[in-house]
C-alpha cells in the first residue's frame, strides 16, 4: 500500500468531506438552493479574503481571473508595471501583451522578493501607470512578496493594484482591504482546498471607478456583467456549480478555524518544512519563502528527478521540479489547504529516506527532529 | 420522501459512477495519470461529436467556448451572420458585439426552425461574411435547427460554420465532420451528463486556415495555444480535471452505449414526451422540437408557475419556465443525457396530476398511455 499523498503547490488536497459534497445529485443553477450556495460562498469569500469589496465567482483556472482583472480595467495601449520575479508574474506580463497593453517590467531576481523601493521610483517615472501587477505568493520559486509594502506605494498613485493571489491566498496572510489591494485574483485549487475551476476577484471601489468608465471589450469575462448579477447571488452563465457546492463546504472549514489561525498553521508548517530541509544541508531557494510551499536547491551531484522519482514510486508522494530556467534546479514541496503538521513530518521523513538511498549523507531523523522542534516551540 | 428529479435542459442528471469518480482524490494536473484522462476524453470527445478534427479543452462554461470560437476567427470590423431564432442564438450576437465585429442578423420566430434558403440569400449580399453562426438546439425554445442543410451552404463559401451544440451535442444527431462543422463548441452539462464547468471545441481544417492567419486578441482562450498544448494532451493552463475524470466515465457510458443508440434514444424519449404532451390537450410550443427537451405553451387560464410549483411541491421536479419574451408562456421538460424512458413517463405522470389538481380537464393515464404506445412501436 502506498497512500497517494499530493504534495504540490497546486492543486492541493480536497477535504472528503468537500469531495462528497460534490458528489450529491445535481440541482439547477437557477433555484433558490443554488442562490443559497452562492450567498454562502460569496460571505466565506469575502471573509477569507479579509475584504468587504465585491467578490466576484468565474468559471474559468485562476489565469481567467487575471485575464479578467486586466482586460476590464486597462485599455489597449494603456500602461501597466508588473513585478516581475518568476514565472506567474510573466503570466501577467503575456496576457497584458495578448491584448496590446504596454507593459514595464521591473525584473528580479527569482527566488527574491521584490523591492518595494523600486516600484516607488518606477511609479514615479511612469505617472499614467493605469495598474501594478504583483503576486502573492509566487509558485515557480517559492517566494512570497511585500504585497501590504506595496499596497501602501500604489495607494498614493492613481494606479490600482492587482494581485495574482492563487497559491498565496489561505495560505498566507493577505488583508485584501486594509492591504490596499484592488484586484485580488484567486483561483480554487490551492489552500481554498477545491479542484481546479473556479476563479475569483475582489474588486475594489477604486477598480470599479475604473472599470467603470471603460467600454471594454470583455464579454465572458465581463466584470460588470458579473457584478449585476452577484447582486441577486447569481452569475450571468452557468456556473460550476458543483464546485460551488464544495466551496461552501471548504469555506466553512476556514471559517470555523479563523483565518488568522489558518494563516498561523501554514506559517509553523513552513517554518517546520524549512528548518527540515536546512537540517539536511540543502539550501532554501528562496530568500523569503512562501508559506504554502518550500523549494530548495538540488544538492551537487544529485537529480531532481531521482529525488522526486523515489519520492513518488517509494512513498506516493507527489511534489514538483521547476519551471523554465529552475527546471531541474530545484525541488518544489506544497503545505497548503487541506495540510497539517503531521503531513510535513511525513513528507521530511521520506525525503530523509529517499536521500539517503540515494547516497546522499544524512543522520536519520534529522530534518524530522528540526521540524519538530519548531513545531514545539510554536503556539498552536 | 420525494426524489429529486432534475428535468431541466441542463445542467441535467449527472450518473452516480461519474459523481463518485470524481470524489476521488485529487491527482496532479501534469502527472502521467492526468494526461491518460485527457488522452482517452480526446478520442471519446471526438466519437461523441464525430469529428476527427482538433477537439479542445477549456474551463469554462459553454458560453467561453462560444467566445473562443468568434474571438480567434473573427477579426474586429469583420463580418458574421447570425441565425436568430431564440435567447441562445441572442447570445452568439451580443459576444460578437462586444468585440466590435459586425453582425447579419437572420431573424426567425421563436419556435421556427431557422430557413436555410435566407441563409443561402444572405450569403450571396454579404460574400465577406467570415462565419455563419448557428444553433443545433436551441435551448429557449426547444427548437432543433437543419445544421446539415446549414452546413452543406456554408461550405460553398469562404465563411465557416459554427455551432452551439451546447444543448443538442449527445441528445440530438450531429455528424461534425460529414455535415461540415467548422467550430463546434459544446459544454458539459447537458447531454455529455457532467456538471457545468467544461467547454469543448472542434476546429476543422477550414477554421484553423482562419485562425492561423489571424493573431487574435486573446489569451485563456487562445485556440492556437491550446492546440499547441493538445498536441501532447495538455492543456495552456490549470483544467478543471475533476470534471475531466468524470468526463472520461461519462463518455465510455456514451461509447459503450453507441452514439447512434444515444440519438435514438433522444428521439424516442421526445417522441412519447410530445406525444403525451398532445394527447394532454396541450400545444407544444416549437414547429421543430429539439430532442433533448420540450416545450409546451401554458394553457389559457392556467398559470406556469403554479404547473412548474406543484411539479417540484408534490414530485419534487425542476423544470424551467420560458426566458425573455417566453417568460411566463411556456413550460420546458429536459430529457437529455442521463435519462431514460421511463423518467418520460414519470414526468408525463406527475404532468397529469398536477393539472388535475389544477382544475385542467384531464382523463388521467392519457399522456401516460400515448407515451407508452410511442416506445411500444419503437425499436428499442
Amino acid at each position: 500500500m502506498k497512500k497517494p499523498r499530493l504534495m504540490t503547490p497546486g492543486p492541493a488536497p480536497v477535504p472528503e468531506d468537500v469531495l462528497l459534497e460534490m458528489a450529491r445529485p445535481i440541482i439547477h443553477h437557477r433555484s433558490a438552493e443554488a442562490k443559497q450556495v452562492i450567498t454562502d460562498c460569496a460571505a466565506g469569500l469575502k471573509y477569507t479574503f479579509q475584504t468587504q469589496n465585491d467578490v466576484l465567482i468565474l468559471t474559468a483556472s485562476g489565469t481567467g481571473a487575471l485575464e479578467a482583472a486586466l482586460v476590464n480595467t486597462v485599455a489597449r495601449g494603456q500602461k501597466v508595471i508588473v513585478l516581475n520575479a518568476g514565472w506567474f508574474a510573466q503570466r501577467w506580463q503575456k496576457i497584458a501583451q495578448a491584448y496590446g497593453i504596454e507593459v514595464v517590467s521591473l525584473d528580479f531576481e527569482w527566488g527574491q522578493a521584490v523591492e518595494p523601493a523600486q516600484l516607488e521610483a518606477a511609479l514615479k517615472q511612469y505617472p499614467d501607470t493605469v495598474m501594478v501587477c504583483a503576486t502573492l505568493s509566487e509558485t515557480s520559486t517559492g517566494t512570497g512578496h511585500p504585497i501590504e509594502e506595496i499596497g501602501k506605494i500604489v495607494a498614493r498613485t492613481n494606479a490600482v493594484l492587482a494581485v495574482d493571489g492563487i497559491s498565496g491566498i489561505g495560505a498566507m496572510e493577505c488583508r485584501t482591504d486594509s492591504w490596499g489591494i484592488d484586484l485580488l485574483c484567486v483561483g480554487s485549487q490551492k489552500a481554498l482546498m477545491l479542484p481546479p475551476g473556479l476563479g475569483f476577484i475582489a474588486v475594489s471601489p477604486k477598480a470599479w471607478a475604473k472599470i467603470d468608465a471603460f467600454d471594454a471589450p470583455a464579454y465572458y469575462f465581463n466584470l460588470k456583467a458579473a457584478r449585476k448579477k452577484m447582486v441577486d447571488f447569481d452569475t450571468p452563465y452557468t456556473p460550476a456549480h458543483t464546485l460551488l457546492m464544495g466551496l461552501r463546504v471548504a469555506l466553512r472549514r476556514i471559517q470555523d478555524e479563523g483565518i488568522e489561525q489558518v494563516w498561523d498553521r501554514h506559517r509553523r508548517m513552513s517554518e517546520a518544512c524549512q528548518a527540515g530541509i536546512q537540517a539536511l544541508g540543502l539550501e532554501l531557494f528562496s530568500a523569503r519563502p512562501a508559506e504554502g510551499l518550500t523549494a530548495f536547491r538540488v544538492p551537487e551531484g544529485f537529480k531532481e528527478g531521482d529525488i522526486r522519482g523515489k519520492l513518488s514510486d517509494r512513498f506516493g508522494i507527489t511534489t514538483v521540479g521547476g519551471q523554465d530556467k529552475l527546471k531541474g534546479k530545484i525541488v518544489r514541496i506544497g503545505h497548503m489547504g487541506y495540510f497539517d503538521e503531521l503531513d510535513v513530518v511525513a513528507g521530511l521523513a521520506a525525503l530523509e529516506m529517499v536521500l539517503c538511498d540515494l547516497g546522499y549523507k544524512v543522520v536519520p531523523g534529522i530534518a524530522v527532529t528540526a521540524a519538530q522542534k519548531v513545531l514545539l516551540s510554536a503556539k498552536a
